[in-house]
């Protein structure tokens, strides 16, 4: 340790010192710590390795949701990441870690869920750990493959690009906030909220769809919300962007949320976080081809073009015709509670 | 959760529960759950891979242990389980659960010392996760390439093989007992006992020769200790075992710090675990050819037969002319701590 002011670090500066502790990418890495996979190459070109560590009491409270939930909502978290760059899922490892005396019911019930979910998309559970631990921690490490594709980049952006999202934004926010509020789940105007909250449906297809078009310029899917993520992919782009507030698709479900527990449905859409739909960027003269290839290949999912890359810098909102810094800012595992 | 009665589960059946939820191998997936790493199949053949979960309380004291002994350990117990297979390492993947505010220093020489452990067999970080964790989280997954050669599996023992082992036993055990002992880490006749624990050299050249050679039958790394995964091997080979506890190679360190502190040295070597030295079994014969290829590959390494597969059941220690079971357990996770 350090014996005088110790730096203490964000996640995003977390992020830049492993990334340049570790070196970029090159020799049989074409893309490394950044993008939504690690993207191989050399013997092992194609195939893109996505991970991620949840831990109970920060990622997920098991009073809220259910140990089916919780493995759902893991894999399809860990998939989203392999759709948004336009890969079929192959492989799954899951490190479990558990508290002493595990019972046999709960890790069926987790452990079942994330394995059907990983089958529902050809994803193959093929290894893993167990450990004792003091609260529940699920690490899945999933490798996709490409098959002849190339992966979709958050880099690709172009200046002018329009700026589209799948499906509908802010349900999974508005849907934990239901039962953070302890509203009955079942309540028919809040039920899709707390479906897309702890049933999150992967677009893996839709992925698979826009990287084969060969159109998309830039993709990432939204884990953290719009206003933390679209700066990501703008800033990998070299560029910035205007998201027009009027456009964003806002879930239905979450607008009764907000209304009958007076909260927010446009900060839900744009920094709740956790929707797990695909943003990706297209000349604004693919737009269209693109909603119906995603359509089709997505059962009908809406792809709507919310916004435009700009010079920059910075990604702004554009609310009842004036241009404001997006201030939802989403979550940073590391930055202190605001009070 | 079941409303009564609640199957409380060991590890080993927590690990039997997972592999028969995730089905076994076949299709893509050559090995499954249950040896060291899964080897994977089809466009992804030649591919191992590995993942371990270390959990900070549970798996390392960072009272004992200063973050880059952490970071070491945490990689070179990963590259074990890939020198097992006989695998070159390739890529690494990095889940980090750290306390809120972490210091840039505790980052730098933890994952630093990762780095620049897996660079030095060809191992690149390639990808990660960080998040928020009330006490430090490492997951690592690592995959290894196998080029032409086939993975060297626990299953392949044959009745009559020698047992073999690496280096020498026991270090680890005596180290940590040696620090959780309060001793002064720089005592010189414990310092090599310490170094086992704190810094374990991964046998990744060794286990590529003896893949090489043509001639080993089975193999797996002894990171719970030879009581444990000896009759992990012969139980995947659907064989026994007897290991003569006169020929087991006891660190001279271990037995230092067993004078000093009191303790079983031949304990320390059989149940102490994480020694990471390598277990193979060949045709007698074979032994002395192997213990060549080792020494060559691996700076004078040593090879010892400590024992033979027989027809079983179970795994026995001849001590003193006399056949007793290996009563040293090793670790299960989640067994309770004897009082």
């Amino acid at each position: 340790m350090a014996p005088d002011a110790p730096t203490h670090l964000s996640e995003e500066e977390i992020i830049s010192l492993v990334a340049s502790l570790a070196g970029g990418a090159g020799g049989d890495l074409t893309v490394g710590i950044g993008d939504d996979c690690a993207v191989l190459g050399g013997a092992q070109a194609g195939l893109v390795v996505t991970t991620d560590l949840l831990v109970q009491g920060v990622h997920f409270d098991l009073g809220l949701m259910s140990p089916s939930d919780v493995g759902h909502r893991s894999m399809a978290a860990n998939l989203s990441d392999l759709a948004a760059m336009g890969a079929n899922p192959a492989y799954g490892f899951l490190s479990l870690g558990l508290p002493a005396r595990p019972q046999a019911s709960f890790v069926s019930e987790l452990v079942g869920s994330m394995v059907s979910q990983g089958r529902a998309y050809g994803l193959k559970l093929a290894g893993g750990d167990t450990v004792k631990s003091p609260q529940v921690l699920i690490n899945l490490c999933l490798l996709g493959a490409m098959g002849a594709l190339a992966p979709v980049l958050r880099s690709g952006g172009r200046l002018g690009d329009a700026v589209c999202v799948t499906g509908r934004l802010g349900g999974s926010g508005a849907g934990l906030a239901w039962l953070q509020a302890g509203r009955d789940p079942d309540d028919p105007a809040a039920a899709p909220a707390v479906a897309a909250h702890c049933r999150p449906v992967p677009r893996v297809e839709a992925g698979r769809a826009l990287a084969e078009s060969g159109v998309v310029h830039a993709m990432m899917d939204l884990s953290d919300g719009m206003a933390s993520d679209l700066p990501r992919l703008a800033r990998a782009s070299g560029l910035g962007a205007a998201v027009e507030a009027e456009r964003v698709p806002v879930d239905p479900s979450a607008t009764a949320v907000a209304e009958a527990l007076g909260g927010d449905a446009l900060g839900w859409a744009l920094g709740g976080g956790e929707d797990f739909e695909l943003m990706f960027t297209c000349d604004p003269g693919s737009v269209e081809l693109l909603a119906d290839l995603v359509a089709e290949a997505a059962g009908g999912l809406a792809v709507t073009q919310v916004g435009r890359l700009t010079p920059g810098p910075g990604v702004s909102l554009i609310r009842r015709g004036k241009e404001e810094p997006i201030t939802y800012t989403g979550y940073d595992h590391f930055r202190e509670p605001t009070p």
